[in-house]
Order: C-alpha cells, then structure tokens, then sequence
C-alpha cells in the first residue's frame, strides 16, 4: 500500500532551505565542510536521515537553530537518505554548485525560502520523496515592464552586470 | 488535499526541451548566457516560474516561437520554480553539462525530444513537479545485432570514436 | 489515467545501485568509460531504457551478473530514459561525481545498497519515476554518543581524516 | 643544460587555438567526443604528442585543415603530453569548461585567436611549455567610456544579458 | 630575444590574491558575478588585460582599493589574457571552485597572501607568465607534533570536521 | 637575480605522479580524502610545500613508500604551494578530475609515470614552478597504420567502447 502526504515544512524566519537526496552519513561532515569553506562566518544547519543499521537523523552545522530546523525539516519528511540544510544570511546561489560537488549528493529537490509543501510516498518499506510544491504558482506572464523592472532589479543588487 | 495530474506538454516540431527546479528569477539570465557561451548561434527560450511576490512566468531567448514554447510549457505546468528550456537545432547532450553549472538550477528532471507528460501534485497553496513520462517504455532488451547497431549508429554520427 | 506503483527491486547480494535519469542511448557506452576510467578493475553493470524508436533497454558493463541486474532494474521499472548501475566492490561515493558529469545524465534519484522501492506512475503513454523509497525511515535523532561513534567510525574505515 | 626557445605558432585564418597539457593518447578520442557532443557541426583538429613509447604525434577532429594545424603546432613545440586544438566558426568559451573535464586534461596554457609564442624548455631528455606570449601587452587602462563601450559591445553580440 | 623578469606584486595588507589566465574580455564581468554569485557581500577587485585591439586592462569589483590593487597587480606583470583577483575577508578557498568554472578562464597560477614574484618571460611581441614564486620555499619536513597541530588547527578554525 | 634548475625527479618504480599547485595546508587532507573517496583501497601519498610560518612540507597518504616519495619530490622541488602525489596501481586518469575539485588546487602541472624534470625559477625570495619536460618529446607524426593500433589498443585496455 502506497499513500502520499504532503509534509509543510516549518522554514525559520528569514532562512532559506536546500532539500536534496544523499547516500551515506559522511554527508554531513562534507556538507559541513562544502558551506563552512565556500562562505565565511556562515550560519548553518545540515541533517540527514540514515537509511540503515541505526536509521538515526546524523547532523552538524555551525548554529543551534538552525541545525534543529534541519533536524525538524528531515525528521518530518522521514525519508532514507534524504538531507536538508537550513541558512540565514547566506543564499542557495552561493552555495548550490559547491553542495552538488559534495560525494554523496545525488541530487536537490528544491532551493528556497518559500513555504514548501515536500511530497512524500509512505510504504510498509519506509518513506520516500517524489517531488516538492515550492511556493506559489504563476499568475501570469512578465510583460515589457515587469522584464525590465527585473533586469534592473538584479542588477540594483549586484548580482547581474 | 492533494490532486496528481499529467500535464501533456506541446513540444514544436523538431525541438527537444529541458525540464527543471531551479531557485531565483536569475535562472533566466543565467540559462541564457550558458546556452548563448556554449552553441554558436543558439536558438532557444527558456521560461522560470517566479513563486514568490508577483509570481510571474520569467522568460528569455534568442527566438520567438521556441521562446513561447517555453513560456507554455512552464504555464501549463504551473509549478513554482520550474524552469523549461527549449531548443532548435541543439540537443540537449550539448548544453546540459553547462546548464547543470548554472549558479541557481537544482536539478533536471529531463532532457528529450520525446513526447512527455509532466506528473505534477497540486494542493492548496500551490503545485510542483513529482516526475515525467518522457517517451515510450521499453518493448525489449537489445540482443547482439541490436549492440552492433547502436554501436554502428553513434560511430556514423560521429558522437562516439 | 495515471496509476502509481511501487517497483521492488532486486539488488544483488553486495551490490550498490545508482538510479537516474539520462537522455540518449550513448548513456551506456558513456557512464561505462565513466566507470572503467575511474575505478582500476570496476566490475559494474549499467541499462539505460530507450524511449523511442525501437525503445530496447541499452546495456554494457564489465561483469555478466551487474549487467543483468541492471538489465533487471531497467525492465522492472520501465520508465523512458531511466538508466542503473549496478557495481560491487566499488561504492557510488567513488563514482558518482563522475557520473553525474556523463554528458547526458539529467539527475539521480538515489544511490544505495539498501533495499529500493521505486515510485512509478504509468498512463496511457508510458512510465515515469516519481521518486524512491531507500531504506527505512529515522527512528529517531543520534545523540552524543552516536555523534562520536560517527566520527570515529568515518575516521577509521578513512574516508575522513 | 636548459635552452629555452619562443616558438611562434602558425594560426589558420580565422581560427582560435586552445593549447594545454595533458596525459594518455586517450586524451584526442576524449577531446574529440567533448567537440563532438558541444557544438552541433563543429570543424576542429586535435594533436597530442605522445611522450613515451613510439613518441607519435596523435591526432584526431572533423576537418583536415585544422587537424593538420594542430599536428603542426604539437611538433612545433615538441613538448611530451602537450595538446593543441584548433578550431573554426566555434570558440574557446564555448568548450573550455567541457574540456577541462575530459578525463585526462591536466591544465590549459591558453585560448585565443591572437598571435602566440609558445616558452619551451629544452634538456637533453625532452621538451616542455613553461608559458605563452598570448597576444601583445596593455597599453593602457580602460577609461569610464571604453567601460561603456565593453559592456555594450558584450550585449550587443548577445554574450551578457 | 626573450628576457625573464621577476614581477614582485604589491598585495594590500591582509588581501588575498588569486592569478590566472583567461581569454576574452567578458572575463571581468563573469568573474564579477561568480564572486558577487558566491560569498554575500564580498570585497573584491578584479583586472584582465586585453591582448588585442584597444589592449586594455580591463577591470571590475566591489571596493575600489581593491580593484585599484588588481589592476596595479595586471599592469606590472603586463602579459596578455593574464588576469588578478584581489580580495580581503574572503580567501581563495570560498571561490577558487567557483572561479575555475567561469567560462572563459584557462588556468589558475597561484592563490595566496604570501609575498608573489610573478617570472615573466618578454619577447618583441609581448610578455607571458611563467610561473611564481608564491611565499617562502620549504625548511623542512613536519614531525609528529607538527602533523598533530596542523590537524588541530584546521579543526579549530572549523574548515575540517 | 633568477636561476632556472631543471630538477629531475625520483618516481618510484610502477608509481604514476601528478603535481600541481595548491594554496593551503588543508591540501593535504582535502587530497587525501579526494584519493579515498575514489579508488577503493588506494596506495598513495601526497605532500606540499607550506609557503608561510613554518614553511614544513605537510604530506599524508595510505602507503608509506609512496608518501615519502612525494615528499621528496616536494623537497626537491622546493616551491611554495607545491604539491606532488605520488601513487601505485591506480592512475591520474581516475582521479584528475576529482582532485581538481579539491577546494585548494590552482593547477595540475602534469601527470605521469614518464621520467620529469620540473623546471623552477630561484630568486632571493624562493623557488617557483616554471613548467615541466613530461617524458620525450615526439619522434614523429602517427600514420594510418599507428591510428588503428591506438584505437585498438584503447578498446583492448577497456578505456574506450
């Protein structure tokens, strides 16, 4: 029997969060390592779930918080070998490349700070996840202005030249 | 409540596409500049789901009609932070390497000239993506004569040595 | 309509299995240079599902058994463009950077020795995965203890210093 | 005794050149493939001079002219595991990322269509590249109009958004 | 003729340089937005000198010293597609990964704080770097004790776990 | 004044090297994780040339013949952010691209099992790498005949389908 939830995540104030899906417990010392040499001074948390043996959720980072955030993100979703890192005043883009360099990460599910709805399938096996409802849906098409307003906005804050 | 539904999308005629979750409205730019730097000449669009604040369809390319392609296929999809990119004269074994380097893109969920049918879960607050029917499924295993052939094929196109 | 299943697989005693996404029948002869170039004597199998055309599971590989469980996992789960690796002795931490950098794999659902049930939905036109479910869930989070018996058991097989 | 000598390479028309260090006769099928599977249609040679055994100048691509420069920019510089590609109608920043993953590039000198002289060492057991001339010297620093002129001049050939 | 000079560089107090050689004129802008991309608010400055036409040193950044530092850096050496990064509470561990995957960069010459003599080599047609001397050669070989602080030291700044 | 030495290096018998310049002491265990991670049971060593303080050669590794190797070779060499690994039964062809990865690396020099003289400046300040003589420079051009045997030869070892 198959069943599907979907599991609201609880994302701190002005966080943001990178899900993805791992394959050993060395992720967290190597997701520790990927953030802490990328961004100096960066708050973080990472957890994953052990998907074997102990089946414990393994964690590390450089702030409380936002550590047990990650712990709450991926006990709530419950799925082996899944793992979430949770950051305030650093941003995915900083980070993305260098975690997808990490050994064991297969893949990442979603970068953001958004609410986030993660979509889980529930066996008799365990838990797994097939998707992630990332903040709200389009309403609509950018037009002249709203590309232009864009295109200065990124470039107001630097990230674009 | 959670509704699945298979979004069929409408690819023009001899274009492959990509379909992925990416992070910030930068995507655009960036997916931009990675498909203009690799192929000389490029003809592609590519759409992003915005899914926060205005929640619009961001879009950007080098021609018009694969452009709206693009933008179609990300409406129609309509989950946030989905990214379609859509091609002409380029394939995907071209740019995918390059595309998974941009600084905001979290994965590819495919790459294909196929017909596809995007699985996506919808609850209230919004929708995202859960996988893709890309193509056919197998009819078969390959036997010797088969190998040959494939082997044969990549050889006279000259993408294998 | 759209079904969901969940697809048991068969892992070899042994064995470890990565599970992706890819998009051209060059898949198999890529993925296995991948792995020859990397591990010295890997002995790996890998099944790649054509998704249109003659639609034949592709394989290769070094070992007849990997290869035919590849070929096992690729048929079972049926889905367009998916593609297995199947390796023993040699473990995806080794390979899967490298793979991940094949120039048409799109993602990778998961990378695990243990036991996998793949989420599959099948319409009318064919099979997608949605998502895996590897392992079991957390049975709860490590304590102090368990932190140190982590890190000292990293340290001692080496994969940390 | 070490002699060192500029050798000044011959350029087809129109054509750029990366030049780098490699380690296996492997590396003109993997360049070739990393063309091959980058740009649609690409015109390229390849030449890698092999630095034990026979001691063969290898050589690869899709057009004989620029293979035929290539070969002769390798026995130009003589130097054991030196590569040099020449291509046509495609440029250095379309393939360089996808060259520095073929599996056995070491580094690359330089890329550019400018006139080059190449450092070479010479000892009585061989030949090796200690660096290029790559064009001529700054005259100058740029000025706020010639910023100006930069940055429009990358936007209008379409290379930044 | 060639000539062979040792360029001692002028590094501000308490920046970190990185140097390497790319190969078009973009290369100001990439790595602008690689750095701006990577570490929040990162001080930096960046200059690449033109090798043709106008043959300008082209430059960018965040902090004026800085960038005044890296065009200063790009002058004195004076060999063409040779670029400077100069930055301050960011090192080159954050972005070196980073920067060797902008698009137009060939290679890297060093990464340090350490006091540089850059070896130019100068012909009538211009001038190419050779290598640098980066800080003080060796004076021995660590011990026991040596390795033992080497290990707590990195823990204690948290770059290892 | 400047000195230029052509260095020959000791390899040990059946060993591979590649040398390359990095930018840390973290090197050495950023290296060695790099080597593990990959090549299951791995025999190798690294060293590199810590270039302020100081001033040791760090080294680390699985085997103890292979370690000290590469610190002689480091000794020799005498270069600030140098590093040498130096391994056996496994090749540069299956770790390159993995050490490039490593946070630290600048450059890769060359990689090889070929006799090397690294060829390094010597100023007042200290010692820099200026290029290496990577076996023996070529004795010709490979005729149609040498091309089958290459391509052969290539299929035969496994490396290419």
């Amino acid at each position: 029997m198959l069943n599907l939830h979907a599991v609201k995540l609880a994302i701190p104030e002005g966080a943001n969060i990178i899900l993805g899906q791992s394959h050993f417990i060395k992720t967290v010392e190597d997701v520790y390592e990927a953030m802490v040499n990328t961004v100096p001074g960066v708050k973080f948390g990472v957890a994953f779930n052990e998907a074997s043996g102990p089946c414990l959720t393994r964690s590390d980072g450089t702030n409380e918080e936002l550590r047990a955030a990650a712990i709450g993100i991926a006990t709530a979703v419950g799925a082996g070998h899944f793992f979430a890192v949770v950051m305030r005043d650093t941003f995915p883009i900083n980070v993305l490349r260098i975690l997808n360099m990490a050994p064991e990460v297969c893949t990442v599910f979603c970068a953001t700070a958004n609410p986030v709805e993660v979509i889980v399938a529930e066996s008799e096996q365990g838990r797994g996840v097939l998707g992630v409802i990332d903040g709200s849906s389009p309403r609509g098409v950018e037009g002249e202005e709203q590309v232009t307003a864009r295109r200065d906005f990124l470039r107001k804050i630097g990230y674009k030249r």
